[in-house]
């Protein structure tokens, strides 16, 4: 490198899995860093309140400190990586950042589906930019390829995989036979699941950050908890296999759709037919399939989680930051923004329409089979396929229905839903599941 | 829009299918590219020598002229989209934009490839910046992924399809069961395949863009021609008929994968185990498989060409260059540039170990087999399958023999093919073609 050559001071708040990532790379490829950002990175500090823990990486002397004003306080640092997760002290901290006049880089998903407006608003006015690759799909660039690639599209729809630990937890029930709480304790002994895993498996992860793209995609102000959201909690090891009976796998999907009544927007586990390339994603990684009017689809897939993949995207962000293609993006993007007419609204959730696969436990007797037929006719509510099969204990007397349905609204399979519920025959803890594509038909 | 809202003039040159979409996107969709730069993008001219021809987009009056001048005397059009094909007069009128101030944008891969690095020179010499998403995988963003998302990594390899045309005609032989010339004339009734399809289906094509992502990925200063290529027009049906028994699919992979020994650079028809992501890119689709040390494997997938999926790179472009970014871009990828230091060194050709699958045609006749694996043995080259199968017609006397090879350097290939040519058992047409991950392991 030229001993001439300029070089950029940040800082790492939050000294985690992902800061830990973020300053293995800085110190350990600085030099390739240094090319592509045409300046050296130098980490000139870290905060984290437990100056204790071991990481796996060895910082400089003098570099980790609990006082965030070392890093608000100098101002040759002009960019930070905030990983500090949750709400608070996140949102503080980050608008104390922004004040402070420095350029933000974040992962924390959660913060800017709740806070984004005020994030944005803040930064915008201060001259700022916040950067969020790393916030949806960890390593796959998925965030510059919506707001900066397809720029020139109308997009139309976006099907995506973004929670590493509920695909992980339903490849393992799939490829293993185990059950649901099995899967999730294999997937907590490897790091896959938090201690609580209860915003990865009921859908809240996946759901912030598809309000995330959706803002991005096309521009809808989504508040992250009008999405309906169904989670993996519900789905049972048979569910799997009668869905791969008919020829589907069952995936977390995050979805939006704009359709001529408005977009669609859901997260809930779905059949997808086997073969197509959302149902091939395995483990924990992350895929996304966009729609745009003018280059198609455009599939990406990768790991979504993880420290290295999600520090390689904070860093993409912070060479970004400092080279000034981050502040040019975040002005342009213009996301979260009162002033920005709102291009499309969200469509009522009752009214989405779909397919549905159904999984009653009935009494094992005559009649049952018509007594449910009759209630999804008269909604309007036609049947692709039926599997019935016989008790596996001899005498058990409840036995599983599983009927796919053709296309129907939400709102009918609601009050459908309700009203077999009622019924004698049906046992409680049914479930219904979305089916992506049609029938015997080629899906997009 | 805001009424003051200030606007940039375009011009296009090179008004042939690409031009007519990236006009009708310009026109059609204003608004919404208007939004996402922040400003208007007027389209101020079009030049194409051909003022009669019929285009699927009909321009305002006076906007189509032949006269480069046109664009070159007018110094309120700041970006020029620069579609001629080939390399002259497309060189000549790149740089004399250039020379007028211009920044550019162009699709034109053999000419990057060819002329990148006198291009290149020019254009940081006057300030200004070459933008080429749409020159590699049309509406895939693998150029702002490798050079813009993933610079935090060290890129380890490139597994790529990057040949729409060879894809489609290798899907239609493998799944309609078409010979070779039959698959060809399809490709070229539906638009896929030009009247002379010599470099797409040689391995030209593929090899000028793996060319283009070497040197964003590895820096690495390749001059095309010296990449080697075979081509799917050595491919048979019954190649793809063995490669199928064996568990299979054959593609034509560009690939780039940094050793110990330095960059491997190849293209080749390749046998990808069924399954593999790559292995399942149908059609005219393109994919690229990238691995860095830190994100692990980002898969892309997408139309590789067309007139809207490339547009659609191209327009991205556009807005890129007159928000400034493109600007940013440009100056810190740094490309062909001789002050910069080449990080790696490009392995011979003839060392480039790997798995082979071999055809030959033999007389059938006993010991043949026992003469080729002595010679393969005499060259430390191990079979790890072999299938010989009859005489498909009774007394014709030649059977095809096909061997699956462990790892063997492709030197010591070389020289075993051609003791084995010399064989008075072996019929001229024997096929080589290289075989992507371990016999009987997981492949990465």
């Amino acid at each position: 490198m030229k001993l001439t050559m300029q070089s950029a001071k940040v800082a790492i708040v939050g000294f985690g899995t992902i800061g830990s990532g973020v300053a293995r790379l800085l110190l350990e490829s600085a030099d390739r860093i240094a090319r592509h950002a045409g300046r050296r990175i130098e980490l000139a500090c870290v905060v984290d309140p437990d100056l204790g823990r071991s990481r796996n990486v060895t910082l400089p002397e003098g570099l980790l400190t609990d006082d965030l004003s070392r890093v608000t306080d100098d101002p040759e640092i002009v960019a930070v990586v905030q990983l500090i997760g949750g709400l608070e002290p996140a949102r503080s901290i980050m608008l104390r950042l922004l004040d402070s006049g420095k350029d933000v880089i974040t992962a924390n998903k959660a913060l800017l589906a709740e806070h984004g407006p005020e994030l944005f608003d803040r930064a915008r006015e201060l001259g700022r930019s916040i950067s969020f690759e790393a916030s949806v799909a960890g390593g796959v660039p998925i965030i510059a390829a919506i707001g900066e690639c397809l720029t020139a599209n109308r997009i139309e729809s976006i099907h995506a995989i973004l929670n590493g630990t509920s695909n992980y937890i339903l490849t393992q029930m799939e490829e293993q036979g185990r059950d649901y709480a099995t899967a999730v304790r294999e997937a907590q002994r490897l790091g896959y699941a938090e201690a609580d895993p209860t915003m990865d498996v009921d859908g809240t992860d996946a759901a912030q950050k598809l309000a995330i793209l959706a803002h991005l995609a096309f521009g809808a102000r989504v508040d992250w908890k009008q999405i309906p959201r169904v989670g993996i909690d519900t789905v049972q090891l048979a569910d799997l296999r009668y869905a791969a009976q008919l020829g589907y796998r069952i995936k977390l999907l995050a979805v939006a759709e704009l359709v001529p009544e408005g977009l669609e927007l859901y997260v809930s586990p779905t059949l997808v037919r086997q073969g197509r390339p959302l149902a091939e994603v395995r483990g924990a990684f992350n895929a996304i399939s966009v729609v745009g009017d003018a280059v198609g689809r455009v599939f990406f897939h990768g790991l979504g989680a993880g420290q290295m993949p999600t520090a390689s995207a904070v860093v993409a962000d912070l060479i970004d930051t400092v080279v000034g293609r981050a502040r040019i993006t975040f002005q342009t993007l213009d996301l979260w923004s009162e002033a920005r007419e709102a291009p499309v609204t969200v469509r009522d959730p009752a009214k989405i329409p779909g397919r549905f696969y159904l999984r009653f436990p009935v009494e094992d007797r005559p009649g049952v089979l018509a007594e449910i037929a009759g209630i999804l006719g008269r909604h309007r509510i036609s049947i692709a396929s039926v599997i019935q099969q016989e008790a596996e204990e001899e005498g058990q007397g409840v036995v599983p229905l599983v009927i796919m349905t053709h296309r129907a609204p939400e709102g009918a399979m609601d009050e459908a839903m309700e009203a077999i519920g009622k019924l004698s025959c049906v046992r409680a803890g049914s479930v219904r599941l979305r089916v992506r594509g049609q029938p015997q038909m080629q899906e997009r």
